[in-house]
C-alpha cells in the first residue's frame, strides 16, 4: 500500500485523467474496476444534475472507490463539489487554477484534494494551502497547458523536491515503461488521460479515437488560445490554427467539442490528445491497459 | 557490459553531449576519467587544426576513450574525421543533418557512427543508413531543436519501438532519477549535456554556470532562429528574443557565442541549456556528478 493508493482507496496508483465529456461513467467505472481510479470531468459541465446522473450512473456499474475533477474557472465548480459529496465521493482532483478557495469546503465535506499542477511554485502553494497530493502535470500531456512548461522529465523531479506531500506524475505516460520511468523520477503515482481514449468503453467518437491511433509522436501541437494554450491532434483544421490560418476562439467551446469529440467532426473543433498519441496503436479494453501497465509493477 | 559500453569501450552507458566551444579538453578528459564518455565538439570549429591540438591536448589528460561530435553542416566534417581517425577516435557522435554521406567514410576508418535524432523516422532513416545507435533527444534538451518535436518521455519508447540499434536517452537527464527512468523507457544509455557546464572542469563562463543554477525548471524558452530553433536560459536578452522584440539572426554566430559563452556577456549571445536548469543548485566536480548518476546503477 502505497500514499497515492491510500488515499484513493484504489489497488493501484493510477488516476484516469479528466478529459470533459468524454469521461462517461462506462469509462470511469472500467477504470475503477480494473483497480485503478476513475474520474468524471466537470469542466465543461452546465448543469448540477449532469453531475449527480453521472455520479450515480457510475455507482451503478461499480462498488470500487472513483472520484471527480473539479475545474476552478467553472463557477459551479463549489455546487459540483456539493453533489459530489452527497453522492459519497472521497476525492477529487482540482484543476484550471488555484484550489485555495475549494480546499476549506471540500475539507469539511471530507473529500481528499488533488490539485494538477505544471510548476514548482503553483505545487509549493498548493502544498501550503493543504492539499493532500500532486499531480505534476508535464507539457507533453494533452489539453490546457500554461505559457510557461517544462517535460515531465523534468517537472516531476523539481516539484518532487520542493514538496512533501506525494507527487504523481501525469504526461508522456501510455504503457508500463513510462509507468516505471515516473516512479524512477520520484512519483507515487501516474495520472494518464489520453490512453483511455482509445478504449473500447471511453464514449469518443471513433474519428477521434482513430485520429489518435494514426498519430506519431510528432503529431501533436500547440494551438493558442489566449489565456493558455491546448496541445492537441494535427488534424487538418489544427495545422490551419498552427500556422494562423484559422481562428482559435470557438473551436474549444462546448458545441465544438461536443460535434467534434462526441460526433466526429473534425473541422468542428480541435482534439486534445498528449504526446502519447504516437506510443498506442490499438483500441483496447480498460483493463487491459491497466493489465500491462502494472505488470511489472513492484509495489 | 551492455551493448552502449561496448560501442563506446567506457565503463558507464553515459555519453557526455557536444556543447560547442565549452567542451575543452580538461571538461572532455574529466568525463572519461570517471568512467563516461567526453565528447569534443567541433559544430562551430573553423579551422582543421583546432580538432587536432584539442584532440591531442585530451589523450595528454586522460588514457580512457573519449569521443567527438560531427555537425554535417559544417563544411569541414568531412576533414574533421579523418583528423580524428588519425588521432585514434573510435566512436562519433553526428548531429545536424543526415549521416548518409559520412556514414561510408567512417567505417572505412573504423569509426562507429551514433547519430542523434529528434524523431522516430529520423532514427529509422539513420538505420537503414547503418549507424551503431542512436541518441534520441527529447525536446526538453539545450540547444538545437526542430519544429516538430516530442519530449523525452515519448520519444525514447517510440524510437526503441522503431529500431534495432541501441537507443540512448538525451533531453531531461541530469540525475540518477533521470539516468534510471532513461532505462525504464527502454534506452541502454544516456546523453547529458546542461549538468556538465556547472562544473569545475567546463570552461563556461562563471556567468553561464550562475545563469543555469537560478534557473527554474521554466527557465528556459525556445528562440526561433528560422530553420530551427534553439532551447536556451530566459536571459533579459532572450526575453526580449521570445517577445519579437530583439533579432534572433547574429546571438548563435561564432563571434556571439564565444562573447557570451565564455567571456559572460550576456548581451551578446544566447545561453543554449536544457530544462534540467532546474534540477541543478551547484557547481560539482565531474567525477561526483557521474558518481551519483550511477549511484543507483543495477547493471
Amino acid at each position: 500500500m502505497s500514499r497515492v493508493t491510500e488515499l484513493l482507496g484504489s489497488r493501484y496508483p493510477i488516476i484516469q485523467g479528466a478529459m470533459g465529456v468524454i469521461c462517461n461513467p462506462e469509462l470511469v467505472a472500467a477504470v475503477s474496476e480494473a483497480g485503478a481510479f476513475g474520474l468524471l470531468a466537470t469542466a465543461f459541465t452546465r448543469y448540477p444534475e449532469i453531475v449527480r446522473s453521472q455520479a450515480k450512473a457510475t455507482k451503478q456499474l461499480t462498488d470500487k472507490p472513483f472520484g471527480a475533477n473539479l475545474f476552478v474557472m467553472n463557477p459551479l465548480a463549489p455546487k459540483f463539489a456539493e453533489i459530489l459529496a452527497v453522492e459519497g465521493i472521497k476525492s477529487v482532483t482540482v484543476s484550471g487554477g488555484s484550489p485555495k478557495e475549494l480546499i476549506p469546503m471540500l475539507r469539511d465535506m471530507g473529500i481528499k484534494v488533488i490539485v494538477v499542477v505544471p510548476a514548482v511554485d503553483v505545487a509549493r502553494a498548493a502544498e501550503e494551502a493543504g492539499v493532500d497530493a500532486i499531480v505534476a502535470e508535464g507539457t507533453e500531456s494533452g489539453g490546457v497547458q500554461g505559457r510557461k512548461a517544462s517535460s515531465t522529465m523534468v517537472l516531476v523531479p523539481a516539484v518532487v523536491d520542493a514538496v512533501n506531500v506525494p507527487v504523481i506524475a501525469a504526461g508522456g505516460i501510455a504503457d508500463s515503461r513510462g509507468y516505471r520511468a515516473a516512479f524512477a523520477l520520484g512519483a507515487e503515482g501516474v495520472q494518464m488521460g489520453t490512453r483511455f481514449i482509445p478504449t473500447k468503453e471511453c464514449i469518443a467518437h471513433a474519428n477521434y479515437k482513430e485520429t489518435i491511433l494514426e498519430s506519431r509522436e510528432t503529431g501533436t501541437g500547440l494551438v493558442d488560445m489566449g489565456r493558455f494554450r491546448i496541445r492537441a491532434l494535427r488534424t487538418p483544421l489544427v495545422e490551419k490554427m498552427l500556422k494562423g490560418k484559422e481562428a482559435t476562439d470557438r473551436a474549444f467551446e462546448v458545441e465544438a467539442i461536443e460535434a467534434s469529440w462526441l460526433k466526429g467532426d473534425l473541422e468542428a473543433g480541435v482534439l486534445p490528445s498528449g504526446e502519447v498519441a504516437g506510443l498506442i496503436s490499438e483500441i483496447s479494453f480498460v483493463k487491459d491497459v491497466i493489465k500491462e501497465i502494472v505488470s511489472t509493477n513492484r509495489e
